[in-house]
């Protein structure tokens, strides 16, 4: 998705991006970070939401209408004071329960010249904490796009069962090029887990662009699906527990981490 | 390198790389993993060495008559009693001196029907720490081969410093062309250092087959240089420690990670 100036209009795209996801048989679908409003930072915290609250339930209806699991991108969830919100993604079980939340932990404040400058923390708090959630699909993991370049996040989930690490991004054009694949397929290659890696395409309404690229990518590290740079789309792959059950076993580097040395 | 049955052979031909690099203007030259010896269990203990040893000196001579530093590839390093050996890599100063020691913190053992079956552990026991460096090219951590696999291992070296990883390897053809360019560009990229990685190309004595493609990678995960995947080759590139700083400064990942919650 890319993401638009009117957050209604964003909302309603989004639902529309699920419900047809649901309609061509998806059990899970993940959309991108910021997909709800990704402005100044004023409208970043005027459009911070209460969760549970309004947008929280479409989702719940959503969910339960199609009997879906959906990891929510991500939204802007408020704190009392106002003077930042938390970048929170929310995973919504079929029966429209809040089944997890997960709250950014690593912000982008970076500045290369000519390539992307951006200060995620005038608006953003971080999270305190990893989440690992049970679903009907497998044991889910979570990031929030930056979270990416940082693997000690991933390894204690890793060696907590976790099968599939979902992570919404915004990620950008410039550093993309460069670093999501790569990335991407090092963290399902290390943890030998799916990830599930919605991107958004082109430029927000705070001129931030993104890479796009949004991928599918199994325990063994292959682009199970990937789609374009710059064209919003849906992109589907089959997750295969057997398959990563099997190459846990064969290769089984889980179990030769080195606990004994390095705290996960 | 590809390494051959006989040592003797092994070394001088390592020797000549060695000599050969530095002619070209090398600094620091890197071999791959297990250069010197790839047998049977019996052959690798029996080829053990001691460190300081006969082999060792053969480094420091030539470290001190061409000047430059050299990563001594792996060698199986004597444990008294003979029942296994460690996997152990040196780094050799221009003075002649042994400048640090790495033993291989996790074993290959695994076993990957019609990819690659291997048990490291019969012949070799696993180290006890990381090694970090200094030399006059940088900052240098040490890694061997399955290491690769294991983010967490680097990620307190590159807390503390380490500009280059080096990580000599003897990496599977059968892995190695689904994984090594991916965990090498990963490690290059959250790390924000130089990665030197050598690797042995072709079948050893003992029948295992590795996958060639040593690189030479910058901290921005970009390729300097690389090998192609089945004969022997010398591959250079210019480390450049004013680019490393640039990329650190302007994408402050390293100041980002949260200590708070992962220790390093």
């Amino acid at each position: 998705m890319r993401v638009g100036p009117d957050v209604t209009d964003n909302q309603h795209r989004a639902e529309a991006f699920v419900i047809a996801a649901a309609g061509s048989g998806a059990k899970i679908v993940a959309l991108p970070e910021m997909y709800y409003c990704m402005g100044s930072r004023q409208e970043m915290l005027d459009n911070a939401i209460d969760m549970p609250g309004t947008i929280t339930h479409r989702w719940s209806e959503i969910a339960k209408d199609y009997k879906i699991w959906i990891v929510c991108g991500s939204l802007l969830e408020r704190i009392s004071g106002n003077e930042r919100a938390y970048n929170t993604t929310l995973l919504i079980n079929p029966a429209g329960e809040i089944a997890a939340k997960f709250r950014k932990l690593h912000l982008f404040d970076v500045d290369v010249p000519g390539v992307v400058t951006f200060t995620e923390s005038a608006a953003i708090e971080k999270g305190t904490g990893v989440t690992l959630a049970d679903s009907a699909v497998g044991k889910i993991g979570f990031g929030l796009c930056y979270d990416l370049r940082f693997p000690e996040m991933f390894r204690g989930m890793a060696k907590r069962g976790m099968e599939i690490l979902a992570i919404p991004s915004a990620f950008s054009k410039g550093t993309g090029k460069h670093h999501w694949t790569a990335l991407l397929r090092a963290r399902a290659i290390e943890n030998q887990c799916y990830v599930l890696a919605p991107n958004q395409v082109g430029q927000a309404p705070n001129k931030f662009t993104s890479y796009g690229h949004s991928a599918i990518i199994d325990p063994w590290g292959e682009v199970l699906a990937e789609a374009g740079w710059d064209e919003e789309a849906i992109i589907q792959a089959d997750l295969d527990g057997a398959k990563l059950r099997k190459i846990r076993m064969e290769l089984p580097a889980l179990e030769h981490t080195r606990t004994d040395l390095f705290r996960m």
